[in-house]
């Protein structure tokens, strides 16, 4: 058992932090710590897999190239990012660290269909 | 955009709230909300899919059939449980909401390898 809240490290205004934890076929979850970090000047992510993200600790905006305002995104906020949709982070809080929990995953597989579960 | 902590509906102290938040094929993203249950006496989750866990608010007790102890779950904690791997809650706080986050996996499918990637 381990902790999302685990193991920061001392905050650098330089890099951000990418720690993997869980992989599977089609499936990886990441957590991200950023520190004041945003993407380069004129940057965008353009990624082939969708990305789900939830904001678990501090605060960010995320822009999506298709949309004329940021989005801010406070503790508890989540967003479905499809493939190939273009997006950024304009912002985020500076002087504490933003944690972002990802869950990457394929739309490529064919995948099985989910029965309804509970759990 | 939404939030994990949205539309919180009242707390009985009979059922659990499960809200879907993403459905792909061979995914699922849910959202667990507990007043204090726990599993049936006796009765044991036994799953076809894998699922990794986080608690997002409140405090659990998360027991596998080949542990002898519970495992006491605080915010920011997260587990993966294996297909089949046998398991049960013995206890969710009482009086106050403890909130999950669940992603539900499939192991069967013929998925792609991820290439290493960032955000």
């Amino acid at each position: 058992m381990d902790s999302i809240f685990a193991a920061q490290p001392r905050s650098t205004a330089t890099d951000e932090q990418f720690s993997e934890l869980l992989k599977r076929p089609g499936l990886r979850i990441e957590r991200i710590l950023s520190t004041g970090q945003s993407s380069p000047a004129g940057f965008w992510y353009d990624q082939p897999e969708g990305e789900w993200v939830l904001l678990i600790q501090g605060a960010a905006r995320l822009r999506f190239a298709d949309e004329a305002v940021a989005r801010h995104l406070q503790v508890g906020d989540y967003v479905d990012i499809a493939p190939h949709r273009r997006h950024r982070v304009d912002w985020t809080a500076p002087g504490q660290q933003t944690i972002w929990l990802a869950i990457h995953y394929s739309t490529t597989a064919a995948a099985p269909s989910f029965r309804t579960s509970t759990s």
